[in-house]
């Protein structure tokens, strides 16, 4: 299987690869779209499935990974919240969004409406349509979360100590939302917020970590917490400032400054629950520092 | 095919990923560990070919890729500089590095060498041992250019105009160099450093890029050069400083501040030439910050 996307959608793929390989036993790879364009040597996809992620539908590199595919013979998907859009067209199949107009340049329930779409080919979890709703129910209570919970905290841009340098941390099912909170990171408050996996960053990286430097961290319940006392003792250590998105009990006493996330979410669907506090914190902290969150498009001219 | 590795190793597999593409027509998927190790639920990998890449032949994840993989019956191969180790033993076949000891702790020549090894796998080329060959020799040239062109520039780090905020850019074959280059400047000089493609950047990113930017920028001859007269114009107007590696006239006579390649390097092989001054130059930029490069493992701690 393989998955295209860009920016957003090509972090909702990333989930996607970590659900399908997890549950249900399958290759995932993302696609590398300049072998399609910039070099006009595809990959042989006959026999496999390419799915094509994009809200727009417009993104020529998308378009032209899924009209190679089909032209290949391969079978063809485009998840797109444009059902006329060219990608669309290229595609034999497609799975509308339908979450209506996108009303944030730096896509964010059209992320969510992936995430769910995508979280329905997962095969095996008992009671998975009522997880999924209730998932999708949680991240409308974390979405409300603005004006109760979420919203305050993250609006202290000062109080949070934004430091020098800022990297978002997630593991398994969660990296990809660490992608994604930093991609938000970078669109709307104009940080140079980078993302690891807490294993990648163990490797090697850590040594960069001092006092200089804020972190997010992304905890949600499950089996990727196992590195995260470790991780939390070295980023201490270091007199790294950091945020943590959980609902675990543990990580909430351990990291005075937290957003607490639903309970009861099982870790497969977090990444459907955990983005949403991280949004509202990107945005939040874009009109702290001054930013219109909604501005980057006539920024960038 | 399924290819995995960490760090370094993981850059060089994503070179490999480009160069099966589009030369050998080959779906390229890198690892995804946490599948094996955290979930204990890999996805199946009796018809692929996995690949697992290691300098020292020690990192418990990639053993776990190649073990699972060999179980399952697929084909499984290691590329590592330690033919003894746990990651040749979990490999039905093993190709070694014979780069000799790797002394840097941050590892360099091992990585020239599993891309030189890595470009053997290509085919289709013509005259392709010779042009490996060349590329070799010229890795070489680049390397001695420590006493005489890199070096002197390389160590003026103040005057390249380090700035608050560092990124380093590729496309192409050169993306995997870009991670690389990122990752040395993290690893020796803390600096976080973050890569991207220049297709991804110009999708979004773009708009936090300002007067507070240093990018390094690699530019080799080939077709991935067609954005950056257009990318050089972008970063201008946004006042970025710009460091460019390229063996290109106009690149070079545009950028003041540049790092000179050999010229006659084929495109899908400069990645084995182009990754050297990166390394020099994050060593010297190490050293100009008053940091031993070699001395992460004991900062880590």
């Amino acid at each position: 299987m393989l998955l295209a996307g860009r920016g957003s959608s090509d972090n909702a793929a990333r989930y996607a690869q970590y659900l399908l390989g997890a549950h249900n036993g399958l290759g995932v790879a993302l696609a590398v779209p300049s072998l399609f364009t910039l070099y006009e040597s595809p990959p042989r996809l006959s026999r496999a499935l390419t799915i094509g992620v994009s809200q727009s539908g417009q993104s020529p590199d998308i378009v032209a990974v899924l009209r190679e595919a089909r032209a290949q013979g391969g079978i063809t998907l485009a998840l797109s919240n444009e059902p006329e859009s060219p990608l669309s067209r290229a595609a034999e199949y497609t799975l509308p969004l339908l979450a209506g107009p996108e009303l944030s340049v730096a896509a964010t329930k059209t992320y969510s409406a992936q995430l769910f779409l995508l979280g329905h080919a997962e095969r095996g979890a008992r009671g998975k349509s009522r997880a999924l709703g209730r998932a999708r129910a949680r991240a409308g209570l974390a979405r409300r979360g603005d004006r109760t919970e979420f919203g305050p905290r993250a609006r202290r841009g000062p109080r949070f100590g934004l430091r020098a340098s800022l990297i978002v941390l997630g593991r398994g099912f969660n990296y990809s939302t660490a992608f994604e909170i930093a991609l938000k990171l970078k669109e709307t408050s104009y940080l140079p917020a980078e993302q690891f996996s807490v294993a990648d960053l163990l490797h090697g990286p850590l040594a960069m970590i001092d006092q200089d430097f804020s972190v997010v961290l992304l905890a949600p319940s499950g089996r990727s917490l196992v590195d995260v006392p470790e991780l939390l003792a070295r980023l201490e250590a270091r007199g790294a400032r950091v945020l943590a998105i959980s609902d675990a009990p543990d990580v909430q006493r351990r990291v005075p400054m937290h957003l607490a996330l639903p309970r009861g979410v099982p870790e497969w669907l977090s990444p459907i629950v955990s983005v949403v506090p991280g949004q509202l914190f990107a945005g939040a902290l874009a009109q702290s520092l001054g930013h219109d969150p909604d501005c980057h498009a006539v920024c960038l001219r």
